[in-house]
C-alpha cells in the first residue's frame, strides 16, 4: 500500500496548481462568463494557454496530443484543474467532451478519430452527447430511450426530441443515442450543421460552467450514413456504461477541486472576519464546519482515488463508480454548502467565488445518474447472492 | 387548545389562496421579473391586483389601510401568499418594507407616519432598511456596528457604508441605523433622494424575489433633521429586535409558502413521471422524500403557529422567534431541495419554478441571523440559572 | 387557534409532574428495576402509590375508575409520567396495557369487560398483545399472519408462535391475533394460565422499562370459546388499526417526557461541568446540541399535541399518525443521542439515568411500525389521487 | 499510488478472518461473556487459541513476541479481529493493553519491559491506564488533572480518584497519570496489589467488551518508587499524545470490523426476509441503507489507511488521527445504527449479534476525546497561520 506520488505527477500536479492560480484564475471575473457558460471566444483565449503550458486535453493518448493519463493522474491532475470553474474549460476536461473523448478512443474507427477526435482533442472544436430526453423519454432510466433510428438504405433516419443536452450550442458534432427497431439502442455521430438537427432553444439553468449552456435538441429525420456509426449497432447501453462509469469519477475529481476552492475561501473569511469578540473561524460553530470540510474533503479524495486505482488496474468499475458517485457528490455538496453558511451574505452573492459553485455545483447529485439510482442500483449489487463471508 | 381556525380566517386563507392562483401565478414567466427581483412596473401591476382584492398590506392597521392582521392570522396569510415567489410582492408583505411597516406602526412619530408609513401601507413607495455592512462593520454581529451619526445643530450627520441592502435601489426612503457617539445605536429615516446618500452598486445575488434587489449604499455626510429619528436617541439595537423577532417569523410563513410549492411541484412529477416501471413517487427512494417533506411543512407550519400565538399572548418571543427560525429555515430547506433532487434535470433549469425557489431560499439559513447566531444565542439563554426543574 | 391549556389540566399536569418527582423518581435506583424491567412487586407497589394520587390509568373511562382524558388531555399527562421510566407503569399507561384499555373499551363486551378490562384498568393485573411472530410469519407485513385459529364446535383452536411479546412473562390474559380460514385476522381473548400457551423464554432486550420484559410464546391447540373472541370476527386487521392509531401516538408522548428527561440532565451537567475554561454548554459544540435538543423538544409536543387533537375532533388519524410517529420518534432519539454525547463517560454509564433512557428509546423507531412502514405508508397516500390543489 | 496489499499481508488477513471465524465467534454466546466484559476465565481460554495460531499481540515488537506490525498492517488485521466483539480480547490487541504496549516499548527501561511489558505481551497479564478522573478532574480536558504526585525521598506518592479505568478489575498493574507540584504530568508504574490502590467499584456500562469492564480507582498515598516512573518526570501529557494518537486509529480499525460484522448480518437477513411481498432489501427504503453502508464501510477503511500509511512514513499524525477518529466513529456508528434498523426487532434483543455491537460502539464517539474535542482541535489547527494556497 502506498499513498505517495510520483515525482513526474507531483510535478503535473503543482504545474497544474500553478497554471490555474496564474492563468485562468484571472478569468474568473472577465465578462465573458455567461449564464450559458464561458463564451466560445474565452473558451478558445483559455485553451491556447493551456496548450501553451502543455495542459491541453491530458487525459488523451499521446498519440491524439494529450498525456496519455492513466485514472490516478487524472485524480491529481482534474483535482487541480477543478479549482477554478474555468480550469477544466481551459483544459478541455469538461464534461462533456472529456467523456467523449474518451470513448471515442476506445469505439471510434480510425476515419471517425481523424475526421472527430483529433480537433476535438486538440481543443478546435467541441462535442456535445445526446441521451436525455424529456418526459415519457430516458431520463434517469435510460431504457425508456424514444428517439429512434430507422435503416433507410445505407443511412439511419432518425427522429426525436433531446434536452440537457451540454454544449449542444456551438458543437461541430454531436453523439447520438437512438433505439433500434429491435429495442437496442445505438450511438450515431453526427456533425451538427446537418439538415435535421435543430437547437430548440437554450434551458435556463442553476450552472454555468459549461461552454454552450444546456439546450434542447429536436432530430428530425436526420439523416446518418451508416458509416457514421459509433462502435457497433446494438451497443448503446453498452456504450453508455463504457463512457459513463469513468465519466462519473471525472467529474467527482474537477468537483473535488472546486469543494477545496470553496473551502479555502471560507477559510480565508474565517480567519479574518470577527464577529462577537473574535475571528469567526475560533467560534466553535464554525470552526466545526470547517473541520467537517476537512473530512469530507479527505474522504472524497480517497474514494477517488481508490476508484481511480481499481479502474487502473482493470476493472469495469461499476459498483465502485457508483459508491463513488453518491458519496463524493454529497460530500462535496455539503462542503460548499457549509461554506455558503460561514460567508454569510458574501455567500449568496458574487462578492465570493463560492456562489457560482454552489450553482454550480448542486446538479452533481443528479448528473450521470441521481443519488437514488446509484443507492438503488448498488443495492440490487448488494442482495444478488454473492461471495460466502455473510454470517 | 384549538387548532382550528375561525371561520372569518378560513374565508380569508381561502380567498388569499384564490387570489395567489389566479392572479399572481400566471406573472411567474412574465419578462419583467429580473436578476434583481420583480421590476417596478411589475411590482405596481401586482400592487393593484391586490388593492383590488382588498389583500394590500394586510398585516397593517386598518388605520394604515390594512386589515390589522393578529400574528396567527399573518401566519395564515402570508403562507397562502408565498405560494408564489410574487406573492408577497403583490400583497406589499415582503421584506423588508413589512418589518418596516411594522415597526414604523409601533415606534414612528404621527408626523413621519403620514409622511412615510401611509403610502408605504398603500404601496405607492419601497423602502430599505440599512443596517448591515461590510467588514470590519455590522454583520452576524449588530455590536460591530461602524456606520456613525455625529450631531451638529439641529442635525445628524451620517457617514459610513451599508450593503445587502435589500430594494435600496427604487426605495422612497431608507431606514438608517447608526452608532452614536456614546456607543449606542439610533435609527434615522431619510428619504433616499437626498444628497449624501448614493448607491455604489446592486450585488449579484443567489436570490431574485425581492424588488429592487440588493445594493450597497454609501453614506457621505449624510445630513438628517432631528426631527427624523425614528423613536428614541440610542434604542436603535432594542428598535431592531423588535423589528427583528415578528420579521424573522413573517420570513418563516412565507418561505412555508414557497416550501410547500415546491412540494406540490414535485408530487405532481412524481406522480406523472415514469422511471424502471412505475411512477417516481412509487419508488421508495423518492416516496421517502415525499413523506419526509410533509413532516418537514408540517413541524414548520405548527412551529410558526405555535409562536405567533406566543406573540399574540403579548410574549416578546425572543428566545421562541430564534428556534422558530433556525428549525423553519432548515426544514423549509430541506423540503426544496429533496424537490430539486425528486425532479432532476427538471429542478436546476428554468423549466420549474422550483430552481427559482431553490435560489431564492438559500439565503433565508442566513438573513435576520445565521442558524448559527440563533444556536448561540438559545443556548446562552439555556445557561443562564433559571427554572428549577432540572434534575 | 389557541395553544393554552385549561386550569384544570394545568392543574392536572402540575399533580402528574409531582408525583413523579416526589413518588416515583425515588424508585429508579431501586433495586428490582431488572433487565426485565421493573419486577412486579416494584410494579405493584408503584401502582398503590398512583393510585392513592389519583393517577391510576387516568385514560380509562370513570366507569372503569379512570379520569376519561381526552387524546389532548393525555399527551399533557403522558408527557410527565414519562419524564421518568418508571412513571408509566406506575400510572399503568404503558404499553401495551395502555393501547389494550383502549381497545377493549372501544370493542370489548360487557362480560369481557367486567372479567378482563375492569382489573386491569385497576392496576391489579397485567395484559399483552400477541400479534409479531418470528419470521416467516408477521413482522412489520402483519398480512403475513402465521398463526391459525381454526373452528371447532363452539371453540376456536389456536395454533402458532409469537414473539416480542411484552409483558407475557406475569399477564393474567392475551389478546392474541390469528388468521381464519378464509384470509382474515380474529383477535382472542384468553387467559394466560390455559394450557395450550408456553413462554418459551424471555429475549434479551436493549429496554429495560416494561414490566415482564419481552418474550416468546407458542399456543399449541389452545381451545378459546367463541365468546373470547374480541369484537367481530374477521376484523382483526382493522382492530390493530384502531389499538395502533393512538398507540403510536402515546409513545410519542411517555417518549417526549423520557427525551425532557435526558436534556434537563444533560443541561444541568452542561452547566456545572468545565472544560478548557469555561462551562461544558458555553462551548458551542455543546451549546448547539442543547439548541437543537429545544427544537426537537418543541417540534415533537407540537406535533402530538395537533395530532391528539385531530383524533379528538373525531379523524382516524392514520397518516397523522404515521407522521408523528416518524417525527417524534427520530426528533426523541436525536435528543437523547445528543445528551449521551454531552454528558461522556457519564451518558455510557449507570452514572446517569440517560443511558437506561438511551436503551429503552432505541426500539421506539421500529415498534408499532419502523419508520420505514411509516415513510412508505405516507408516501403510498400522497400518491393517491386527491385534492385538486397541485400545482 | 498503490492499494494492493502484499502477499504476505493477505495471507495474515486470510489467516485471521480464518481464525476469528473458526475459533473465536463459537465462544461469542459463551455464559462467560458478562456485563462486565468477558471473564478472564474466557479471556485466557481465548488468548491460548491466540498464541496456537500465532495471532497473539500481533502488533508487539518480534522481541516481545508479537509480529512487528506496522501500521498499516494493523489496519489489515485488527479489522479482520474486531469482526468478532471476542477478537481483539483474544489476540490481546483491545484497549487499554494494546496501547499500553505500544507506549512501554517506546518509553519504558529494559527493567520495566521484563517486569511487566513481556508478560502482558505473552496475555499472561493484563494492565490498565488510570488518567480519566470525575468532575472537577481531567475529563475530555486533560489539563484538569487533579490526582497529585508529591516526591517523598526515592518515592512519590500518589493521591486522587479516576474512573472509567476499563480493565482495572483484574489488571496486574496500571499506568497513572498523575500531577506533579509544577503543574506537569508525570505517568507512573505501579502493580494493583500495592496498598493504596483501592477499585472502589465496578459501573454498570453500556458496553461489555473489554475484561475487567470499567472501575473507580482511589489511590490513597500510594508511594511508588522513583524507579517505576515510566519514561521522564513531566512529560506525561507527551507521552498521552504518544499512545493516543495511534490508539484512537486502532480503535477505529477494530471498530470497522464490528460495523462490518453488523452489516454482514443485516445483509443476510434483508435477502432472506419478506415482507410486502419481496425481500426486505428489494424495498429501497432498506436497499439504500444497505448502500450508505457500503459507502460508510469503505470510506472508514480508506481513512484508516490513510493515515496509518502517513504513520508508517514517520508523521506524527495528530490531526490527522483526529480526522480519521471522527470521520470513522461516526461512520461506523451510522452502519451499526442502520443495521438495528434493518433487523427491526431482532436488532434491539440479543436474538442478533448487532445489539451487542450497537451497545458496545456507542461510547467510541466519545472515548480517545469525543468528536467535539476533535472538531475543535482540528478549526483550531485550520486557523493556524499557514500554507499560502488559501484565496
Amino acid at each position: 500500500m502506498d499513498f505517495s506520488l510520483s515525482s513526474s505527477l507531483l510535478e503535473l500536479q503543482q504545474r497544474t496548481r500553478d497554471f490555474i492560480a496564474r492563468e485562468v484564475m484571472p478569468y474568473e471575473r472577465d465578462e465573458r462568463n455567461t449564464a450559458h457558460g464561458p463564451s466560445e471566444s474565452l473558451r478558445a483565449e483559455l485553451v491556447e494557454k493551456a496548450r501553451a503550458a502543455g495542459l491541453l486535453t491530458p487525459h488523451a493518448s499521446p498519440d491524439m496530443g494529450g498525456l496519455g493519463l492513466d485514472h490516478v493522474a487524472k485524480a491529481i491532475v482534474f483535482e487541480e484543474a477543478g479549482y477554478s470553474p474555468l480550469g477544466p474549460v481551459a483544459m478541455n476536461i469538461h464534461a462533456p467532451d472529456e467523456g467523449n473523448i474518451h470513448l471515442m478512443e476506445a469505439v471510434a474507427t480510425e476515419a471517425q478519430k481523424e475526421r472527430w477526435l483529433r480537433p476535438l482533442a486538440a481543443g478546435r472544436i467541441r462535442s456535445c452527447f445526446a441521451m436525455t430526453e424529456p418526459a415519457p423519454g430516458a431520463g434517469a432510466d435510460p431504457s425508456m430511450l424514444a428517439t429512434t433510428a430507422t435503416r433507410d438504405g445505407d443511412h439511419y433516419v432518425i427522429n426525436g426530441t433531446k434536452w440537457f443536452i451540454t454544449g449542444a450550442l456551438g458543437a461541430s458534432f454531436a453523439i447520438i443515442m437512438a433505439k433500434m427497431e429491435d429495442g437496442s439502442a445505438t450511438m450515431f455521430l453526427s456533425d451538427m450543421d446537418r439538415p435535421g438537427i435543430r437547437l430548440e432553444r437554450l434551458m435556463d439553468s442553476l450552472d454555468s460552467c459549461f461552454t454552450g449552456g444546456h439546450g434542447v435538441l429536436t432530430f428530425e429525420n436526420l439523416r446518418v450514413p451508416a458509416g457514421d456509426v459509433l462502435g457497433e449497432i446494438g451497443k448503446g447501453f453498452r456504450y453508455a456504461q463504457v463512457r459513463l462509469a469513468p465519466a462519473r469519477l471525472t467529474h467527482c475529481m474537477r468537483w473535488l477541486g472546486q469543494a477545496r476552492r470553496a473551502h479555502d475561501v471560507a477559510l480565508a473569511y474565517a480567519r479574518e472576519r470577527q464577529a462577537f469578540g473574535k475571528a469567526l473561524g475560533e467560534h466553535e460553530g464554525v470552526g466545526f464546519m470547517l473541520a467537517d470540510n476537512e473530512i469530507d474533503l479527505l474522504n472524497a479524495r480517497l474514494h477517488i482515488w481508490h476508484t481511480a486505482w481499481l479502474l487502473d488496474q482493470g476493472g469495469r468499475g461499476n459498483i465502485e463508480s457508483s459508491l463513488a458517485k453518491v458519496s463524493c457528490s454529497e460530500a462535496e455538496w455539503r462542503v460548499v454548502d457549509r461554506c455558503v453558511q460561514i460567508l454569510g451574505g458574501r455567500g449568496v452573492t458574487g462578492e465570493s467565488i463560492v456562489m457560482r459553485i454552489f450553482k454550480d455545483m448542486r446538479a452533481f447529485r443528479i448528473y450521470d445518474g441521481p443519488s437514488e439510482v446509484h443507492r438503488w442500483s448498488i443495492a440490487r449489487k448488494l442482495m444478488a447472492p454473492r461471495r460466502g463471508d455473510a454470517s
